[in-house]
């Protein structure tokens, strides 16, 4: 199906929710057509006199969306920006442009506080939804012709939503094995269970995703086969791997052969790094040189490029490439589903804060399309280059081996595995190594899933490895570093407690370069201790 | 039970939902030791670094807490405020003062971007949560003494997450029988089904209350006996009918000798402008003078101060009175459910938006306790002028008569009942007088609840009153004046479509006095017409 002669989604109104079918319309259709009309006088409204609104005007100042290089791999010295150091209250070298929204305004284009502040449709201000209509179609191209955008308070917000609006209790979602944590509590009260899907360096396995779904014995499983995808598949929390385009093909294809709906929740899109070449041979940023459509070409299609039937809701967020507190995002899918989550929407959030309107809207209107794609390239930069200086300070605490693995979940791909035998170097195959940590270097978001070898542990087979997974947390906590413990962030969780390696989270995002060295440090010399004891006393 | 001897709240953990019971605690707890300490380095979050916040720094203008004068009802060709005319981007006459947050600050009581636009707990930023815990400590002085306070996107927001807290598929919620239609859209995709009590002129009678509660047969109603109770106390939307001192107190001792949970959903707690007084005989308003301890003694009291048990959610929002773009307001309630309600905040609608926070937190700061109850006291001084102004506009277009009911649900209430006879004159008992209209003026809020007589129309009898109030409304619509369709406001919506009045919900809070003045002419045209309308063309 070509891009310029797409068609229209499907029906695909049998997998609403009872809760989902069972929304009322809105009531105010019926009066638009009246409120609309000049010289109309509406006493319709419970809203307050927006006279009455205490701020009287708002203002910020805007980074300009060149504020971050586009290059800055070959002086790895200088890749944590001049702008890490700022702690101050401002900065020379910040550039920066101001704006300022009033009560009201002349202008009908204007932002004001009159109607941004003011009760408003669940939709979100006209201006943003315009940016972000023309955003998904020029980044994300879907592949049928009357999607439809509708604005969320940010991809928890959505997921909680785009589930409820999909399931009913006592159905299952696919889930990779290890997920976001917020999302399985998010279902679980509702009576609706994960099922997880093995995982590699690429994600969720097209294989495991179709036997999971031709096999479905409902008796057995206790729960009808079910009709929902749940993905994260660009940097995915926790393990930080990308859905590359062939994998999505498999698995939007196993979709289309059994009638599932994917829910893409894509909020590290704009941070994919590319891969991990170790410090000696790295090379100026290929992509730095790009024209952004040439940029964009090369990022991980979304599902929603493949999508000719409608079945993707993908969940867009301004989280990580503005603020999380800005709480906004968006949901991209078929008119039916995006009818459906308006309607919840307006019974519980209602439109999105018109303080954080503002200020996305006023960002985006700034910058226009062309600045916000600079922006995001610039951010892709940065993060590029903390995923670099944090693999560099593992390399120069353990030494790595760049291999491939020829057995468990990541056969087949190419990991690195850290011993404590010597520092700073990468060794061959043939140099003896025994393993206790390994990672696949992430190509995109802001986090490395460390697996620790437990089964190289003298303790390994008398305890549980969770028992083991704690302790050594708890070693590393306790001589000052905090990592994301790994069983968190299982599908099932507790239900794996047995199996032979565990997992921590290390979020680069935020760290300095120097508490990303000392952070190595801590690991290493806490791994040396750890892999000598002879026995844990499990309180 | 005295206010400075307060017990503790009972256990009420049967009354949880079973979605509300299968939360799970927040699993973040065993870290927060750890992430406190001085020097300890954290890689846990999955936090964007805070210097990539493309928004350098954020500002403000508030008005100062005296804005609006305390008195000016003796003035009533003033009594739209001077403010009102304001329509262009500033005004000399505005009295502002300044505020900016920066991205740091040395300081750590500051407010930072670096915070409050950071993901964050979804229990605010804590110098937003000490200023409320203040106010509802000063303001409602709840008879139990470990209440909590929660903060939520608004009222809309909890009363969501409050009855999917308490109430399973299948219960009913006692409602008043007119009502605020958002809760209804809000419960009933959720199989939850309200359950409709008398109102009187003091809002939901008691007795009924009682009654219905003690004659419950689960058998013939199809469902438990309801334990929750959803109220809008004050400003009764749509009604505008306030809940006083004794009908508190009758109803939450109905709801103690049956165990029945109290969301008490009170937006307009601060527009109480006391009753309306005919324009001729206004004299100033006795409560312009009184101190804010005196001023706060005659406000209606809360039903948290009633509540020794712990069994009231009071839901306080900031819609109303700084703007609903705010999305913020806050739960009162016991720690058992406040804890429930901040779970079911992290899966959903996490943390409010961190530049809602920063323009609330920044005003109350600014303006302190005083200043708010200052700012307060103003509000309802011009809501006042807007309700007196209101009913003034009807009173020079109908010929209006003080009247006690002696049958119907307002019996034993004084209402107004409209007569077209003549303009612009109060008539006594003696005068003939064929009611249109009749009102009890609002004694609160920003509605009048008009019902409109349709037993006086030459075609009662013959249709249905929903179709008069469909003609009506059309025709009103037609002349450019939109009301709100009293069926619009049914908790039974369509069930009740045979009953011998309609209603139209009008809001005075936006209109300037031109606008009142042409809408009640053209209420009174029209009616003109309607009531001579010897056949209806029903499309």
């Amino acid at each position: 199906m070509s891009f310029e002669k797409r068609g229209e989604a499907i029906d695909l109104s049998h997998h609403l929710s009872d809760v989902a079918r069972a929304r009322n319309p809105s009531p105010l259709k019926d009066m638009m057509k009246y409120l609309g009309r000049p010289g109309v006088i509406s006493l319709v409204g419970g809203l307050p006199n927006e006279n009455y609104f205490p701020i009287s005007s708002v203002s910020g100042e805007i980074l300009v969306p060149d504020s971050f290089p586009l290059e800055d791999a070959d002086k790895p010295s200088s890749s944590l920006s001049w702008f890490w150091r700022l702690f101050g209250k401002s900065s020379p070298a910040e550039r920066t442009t101001p704006f300022t929204v009033h009560r009201f305004s002349d202008n009908d284009k204007d932002l004001t506080l009159a109607t941004s502040l003011q009760y408003s449709m669940a939709k979100g201000l006209p201006q943003l939804m315009t940016m972000i209509n023309e955003f998904t179609e020029k980044v994300y191209r879907p592949a049928y012709s009357n999607y439809a955008t509708g604005i969320d308070l940010g991809n928890t917000d959505g997921i909680q939503k785009s589930i409820l609006t999909l399931c009913n209790p006592g159905e299952g979602v696919f889930f990779g094995e290890w997920t976001y944590p917020s999302t399985i509590n998010t279902i679980k009260p509702y009576g609706i269970h994960p099922v997880p899907l093995k995982m590699d360096s690429q994600g969720i396995r097209s294989d495991d995703l179709r036997d999971t779904l031709s096999g479905w014995d409902e008796s057995v499983r206790g729960m009808p086969r079910p009709h929902v995808l749940y993905t994260i598949p660009v940097g995915q929390n926790p393990t930080g791997v990308t859905v590359g385009y062939e994998r999505k093909k498999e698995i939007y294809g196993v979709c289309v052969d059994f009638d599932v709906i994917i829910i893409e929740d894509d909020p590290y899109y704009f941070l994919q790094a590319g891969p991990y070449v170790p410090k000696s041979d790295r090379r100026p940023d290929p992509l730095a040189a790009l024209s952004d459509e040439e940029y964009i070409a090369r990022l991980a299609p979304s599902y929603l490029r493949l999508d000719y039937q409608g079945r993707v809701i993908r969940l867009d967020s301004f989280s990580k490439n503005i603020a999380p507190g800005s709480r906004l995002g968006w949901a991209t899918c078929n008119p039916l589903f995006a009818e459906r989550l308006e309607r919840a929407t307006e019974t519980s959030t209602q439109a999105p804060c018109g303080f954080g309107q503002i200020f996305v809207t006023s960002t985006l209107l700034q910058w226009k399309y062309e600045g916000y794609i600079r922006w995001l390239k610039g951010l892709r930069s940065q993060y590029k280059g903390r995923r670099d200086d944090f693999v560099d300070c593992l390399a120069e605490q353990f030494s790595l081996r760049e291999t491939v693995r020829t057995e468990g979940h990541l056969e087949g791909c190419t990991v690195y595995e850290a011993s404590l035998r010597a520092q700073n170097i990468f060794v061959d195959d043939k140099t003896p190594h025994v393993a206790v940590l390994s990672f696949v270097p992430p190509t995109s978001g802001m986090f490395v899933w460390l697996e620790v070898h437990f089964e190289n542990h003298p303790l390994f087979g008398t305890l549980e490895t969770t028992t083991l997974e704690m302790k050594l947390w708890t070693d590393l906590a306790e001589a000052g570093l905090v990592l994301g413990p790994g069983y968190l962030f299982s599908a099932t969780r507790g239900e794996n407690a047995s199996r032979r390696r565990g997992h921590f989270r290390v979020s680069f995002s935020q760290c300095s370069l120097e508490e990303m060295k000392k952070s190595s440090k801590i690991l290493s010399s806490v791994f040396r201790e750890f892999m000598k004891l002879k026995s844990i006393t499990v309180v």
